[in-house]
């Protein structure tokens, strides 16, 4: 048995259920105890904590998972190592992909535990090779289904997901385009990620900008962000396009969700458009040959992996507000212990 | 060579592009003449004009056909007798699917006319067995898929379109509830249609109402309208489900269109929710089939046809702006000429 039990666990609780903007007082930092696993538990020590834009969604209301209250320890994926099992099937020095929370330590049951067979880096399971990339591929692939020489346009590009599937269409021979708020992320696009053409959402002239950078139209749009940018793409979808609803991260961080875009549903109508959401536990008997297709690219150089690391638990509320504002770079990462 | 060339052809013309709601004086009325079909031509006698919220659409900008002009003859479907062709594969007295407009002759190409073969009465060649029964038909069963047990929703339920649709949800198997905007109308689909429930769209409580109908949520929501009622639906839509947008006539008879429905992109997300346009001419080479199998349940007695006829070219402008404002039951019809 762990000699961790009883220590000290730190934990970050959500304090107070944010109306508006995210902020630091939204959350409170408290000393717990390291809890002793019953049958079938498994304790969890917590090496990487992913911040991820439905972290705010979760607070808001129902989603696909059930509203978070406040005075829980925040919810959020994680990467840990086993530290003491009664479960037979997750032996103790495993690294498992779980949602342990905003915590050093947490009791869970086996079930709720994937174990993971690490390849390369630990942080690639939590960006290409996890839920981020895996994401990105199901969505582009399954419900996007972009041709050869088609057009794909994605929204938080610069993002976790959207850097994966920007890459991901360049690989099927598609036109992307990346949508992000800021120039340096764009030119960096395009430098390092061979992204055809770029178009920051900030601009006045967003749609004139799309249109000239997709001047035949746009066959798939990723969409990550709802709002503004997807009102501006609706008009520029070709005949019998795809939008790929993956999140709406414009609406989350408000008390006070915009309208819908205009255009829905006469837009669908009239060229005939499909919008499909996803999620990807949708796909999930199929995440392992997907990893390994994605692994293969990574080793080929087709994929390149960005990931923004930011050092310490204490570090997490800065982290979200910041993801939540676009000031990251790929996928976002909080590094709460070393790798084992 | 038919004696009627040269002789006076009634004709209404879209005098004047409306910028709010349609009316009357929209239209005028005007006596050309009958031309004379050239090579691969043939010269239309009118008989039947469908009445449909498209023809409003087409006022307000391109849409899958190019915007009407001001002077132009107002755009219409038609079922026209062939009274002289210069084209071997269109006999004189054929009927023929054609796009004659709003006046009694028309000279169209032989390639813009379709010959069909008249079952029972012509009427039903406008309605069910025509572009509406078909789009009621590939719209449901292609898009919306409907499984036995599920809950089928269908706005504009007492219209053309959402008539054939309920009846063909019922057919499959599904629970089916339709949304009008009148008690009346409700009545006659729950009593001779064999809908299960309705909900007034007018209603303060309409969300509620849709609840109380829906216990377990929307499984297909066929969309002929768009605004309030989409927005109402979207909560209620289960995991999975399917959105058909056929039309939306509520956004059509209005300079200003609403924002779109709140809940989009995010509903689509968190449900997983498919919600796609289509046309039925998408579905050309399987015209034949679904015509065979639309007149067979005609035939049986399972599919009831609805017919809202009315008498005399002159009629057109009130008749569709009647349409607009939901005051027929079924499928609309200016009968021009008696059957030849």
């Amino acid at each position: 048995m762990s000699s961790v039990i009883g220590q000290p666990n730190r934990q970050i609780l959500l304090a107070e259920r944010p109306s508006g903007k995210l902020e630091e007082r939204h959350f409170r930092t408290v000393e717990g105890t390291i809890g002793e696993p019953g049958p079938g538990e498994v304790l969890c020590r917590t090496i990487l904590l992913s911040v991820d834009p439905a972290n705010r969604a979760w607070m808001q209301g129902r989603t696909y998972r059930g509203q978070l209250n406040e005075g829980e320890v925040m919810a959020g994926f994680t990467l840990c190592e086993v530290m003491s099992a009664k479960d037979a099937a997750i032996p103790t020095g495993s690294i498992v992909a779980c949602e342990a929370g905003w915590q050093e330590y947490a009791v869970l049951p086996a079930a709720q535990v994937r174990p993971i067979k690490v390849r390369g880096e630990l942080t690639h399971h939590m960006s290409v090779l996890g839920v981020t990339g895996l994401t990105a591929y199901f969505g582009l692939l399954r419900i996007g289904q972009p041709k050869k020489r088609e057009t794909v346009v994605v929204s938080a590009a610069a993002g976790a997901t959207g850097s994966v599937v920007g890459q991901l269409a360049r690989i099927q021979g598609a036109r992307v385009v990346g949508v992000t708020g800021s120039y340096d992320k764009n030119r960096m696009l395009e430098r390092d990620l061979g992204f055809d053409g770029t178009v920051n959402h900030r601009s006045d002239t967003l749609r004139d900008d799309l249109r000239a950078q997709c001047p035949d139209g746009i066959d798939v749009y990723f969409d990550n962000v709802g709002g503004r940018v997807l009102e501006a793409v609706l008009p520029l979808m070709r005949t019998h396009g795809r939008i790929v609803c993956c999140g709406a991260v414009s609406q989350y961080d408000t008390g006070n969700p915009a309208p819908g875009p205009a255009g829905i549903p006469g837009q669908l109508v009239v060229k005939r458009l499909r919008m499909e959401g996803f999620l990807v536990s949708d796909f999930l008997r199929e995440w392992l040959d997907a990893e390994e297709q994605l692994a293969a690219w990574v080793a080929s150089g087709d994929l390149k992996v960005l990931e923004d690391v930011v050092e310490g638990l204490d570090s997490a509320p800065a982290a979200l507000i910041g993801l939540l504002a676009g000031d990251n770079v790929g996928k976002r990462i909080v590094r709460v212990a070393p790798d084992p």
